[in-house]
């Protein structure tokens, strides 16, 4: 066997997505060895600390001290809490500067991926300058790419080094398709969406006749109150448990527009989050800043579930449903509810699955459709992980 | 800008697949130049004849020479018949030869990637010593990766090296997509899937009640006789011409096991075609070495119709539909005519588009569903396309 290609990783954000990511890496050892890849993680971050190798060249984080960061971000607790011979740690301040400097000195000589699991919009700055240094960078995170356009061209104005399958659909592959389908010179002009599986949980349970708010209050108190048990426990595995801490982020349709607006610039669209129409499930004066989670749950919510159940029971006499999409045509880009056909591909759709309709000249008058589970940590850690081993190539 | 990163390539096989890439080549030119890239064709080869740009390490065909070509192969010209004096022409048994020396005299050096259009068996030889010289390997030709296994060991030797997305689905990301969920750790444990365009339509007309002699008979005399003109012109842009040469090939239900074969041996199956249990449409003495293709037409087929026409009646009843379909399980892949719900993915599939469903842990209850159209020379060309694109960072 060749000498296995070293593929050196710093993971930012170890809650949900990028524990499970650190678990993959250990667990898939024996099956990346066969493909001839090794991947050496040599620092891992969360909000407050950063722990490094004790010399980035050479050294790496074994697979031991990668299942004790999983077990410590399971406990919630601090990557500072972290006792290693093997390992430094940095905090706050320190942190930025470590991070470039890792990048710096990695980014031209072994090469580095910087890998982006964390919900921060405040990774854009070192994701740039990593860019800049010659790293490879991976996300899950959608906000860097959602951010400015000027924040959006350095961040792919390499676009060989950049990956970001997990912030559309999950593990999905729909910006790999999507790249396919560009790259060939197959022009895309249109695509419409059901991208939250939140959202299509929501839907489909008030389709059923069920009060928006007791959908979304079950769901957020994990079914004790809720007979429909099952449902509620595929919700908690389908769902990003940002829902549980803020679940307006979902319901006002952002987490939907940041995945319009991601699928927009790949197809060329200079626009930015205020360009997309988006249509919230709730009204302003039930905003996070005016009302409190709790508030809104108890009543805000209620106050909306006869218009909505009226939308439902509209809808269903045309013989249609209400679905959350997304819409990217031309130069518009809107997510919000549509009334679609019962019987069409998106009316079909139930629980937590997304699907993308893609239209081309290839695939003009019937779509290329991608559906699928498009949400849950264990999903969402796997395209991260395909994506890494997607640029294998650019290390030497 | 910086200077393009170039790709130079052997295209084999120039029929309809291989002269929509030379198209597709020419009009993405500055497409691709913004994504970095230069494609250059330094040789093609039809199955007598090979043409050599004059120095395969500086020059390539230009532009008005690929087109020449395409105007060539549409007029069922033979290469040899081109005159040019930017190319050597090469015939018969120089042929290979000169393909093994470009090989060796690019595979180390600029590189080159081996692009097989074809339908020949026949590559198989040069195509693995390709992959021995260095070379990429891109096809969109099914017969090397289902010959023996140890040419298909061979062939994935360098599993980086080589791109197939074409050979199954067309331009559809199913192989790509698979590869991803493969490298991610996710096991597949089943696929299932209705594979080829052909016999999607077969099966769809025949739902609708007409004989399957007719269906094929029309489809074949492309529509003179049939009032369903725009069913078949679909079917004719959907299908591969190869279909009215020989409908049996389709018929049959080998080029279905073939993309089986294909799919399971990703799944790291170790099989030849003649462990998967095919299912033909006709019985063995309507075969290819018993009955002329006209015999077999207006002899043969009508003998069939009204058992297929009981089959599609008794399933009807049911509440269910036949399609043609693949199942890949632990060890077992067969092909054949399952009876479906009508109101399932692969029921409601109408036409010539394909479906492939995915399980996996990732995608364990629900598959990921890969949808759209899976033949037709623009989209299996644009496939291939993004295949050479996708191997890019293997060029210095």
């Amino acid at each position: 066997m060749a000498t296995l290609k070293k593929i050196p990783l710093v993971l930012m954000g170890c809650g949900g997505v990028g524990r499970q990511l650190l678990q993959h890496i250990v667990s898939c050892r024996s099956l990346h060895a066969n493909l001839g890849v090794h991947l050496r993680v040599v620092g891992v971050s969360d909000s407050k600390s950063l722990v490094v190798a004790s010399d980035v060249f050479t050294k790496e984080f074994n697979d031991n001290l990668l299942s004790e960061i999983c077990r410590l971000k399971a406990d919630h607790s601090s990557l500072s809490t972290l006792i290693s011979g093997e390992c430094q740690v940095f905090l706050d301040s320190d942190l930025r500067g470590k991070l470039s400097e890792i990048a710096s000195l990695l980014g031209t000589s072994t090469g580095l991926a910087f890998v982006d699991c964390s919900a921060s919009s405040e990774t854009v700055e070192i994701l740039t300058q990593a860019v800049d240094l010659g790293c490879c960078i991976v996300l899950a995170n959608k906000k860097p790419l959602t951010s400015t356009k000027e924040d959006y061209d350095k961040l792919v104005s390499r676009p060989r080094r950049i990956r970001y399958e997990s912030t559309v659909g999950a593990g999905l592959p729909v910006i790999a398709s999507l790249n396919r389908i560009l790259s060939s010179g197959d022009p895309v002009h249109r695509i419409v969406g059901s991208l939250s599986g939140t959202l299509g949980y929501v839907m489909s349970e008030v389709e059923d006749g069920k009060p928006l708010s007791q959908v979304v209050k079950a769901a957020k108190s994990l079914g004790y109150t809720e007979p429909g048990l099952i449902a509620i426990l595929n919700f908690y595995i389908a769902v990003d448990h940002s829902f549980f801490l803020n679940p307006r982020d979902d319901l006002s349709g952002m987490d939907v527009a940041r995945k319009a607006l991601i699928l927009a610039r790949l197809l060329g669209m200079r626009i930015n989050i205020d360009s997309i129409k988006i249509e919230s499930l709730y009204p302003e004066e039930m905003g996070p800043n005016i009302m409190s989670v709790e508030d809104f749950l108890s009543t805000g919510l209620p106050l909306l579930d006869n218009d909505i159940g009226e939308r439902v029971r509209k809808a269903s006499l045309n013989g249609n449903v209400l679905r959350y999409v997304c819409v990217i045509e031309g130069s518009r880009c809107t997510v919000g509810i549509q009334e679609l056909p019962k019987n069409s591909p998106l009316g079909r759709l139930r629980g937590s699955d997304n699907v993308l309709e893609i239209y081309s000249r290839c695939y003009s008058e019937q779509p290329l459709v991608i559906q699928g589970a498009g949400a849950g940590n264990d999903t969402t850690a796997a395209g991260v992980l395909a994506d890494i081993l997607d640029i294998q190539d650019l290390f030497p």
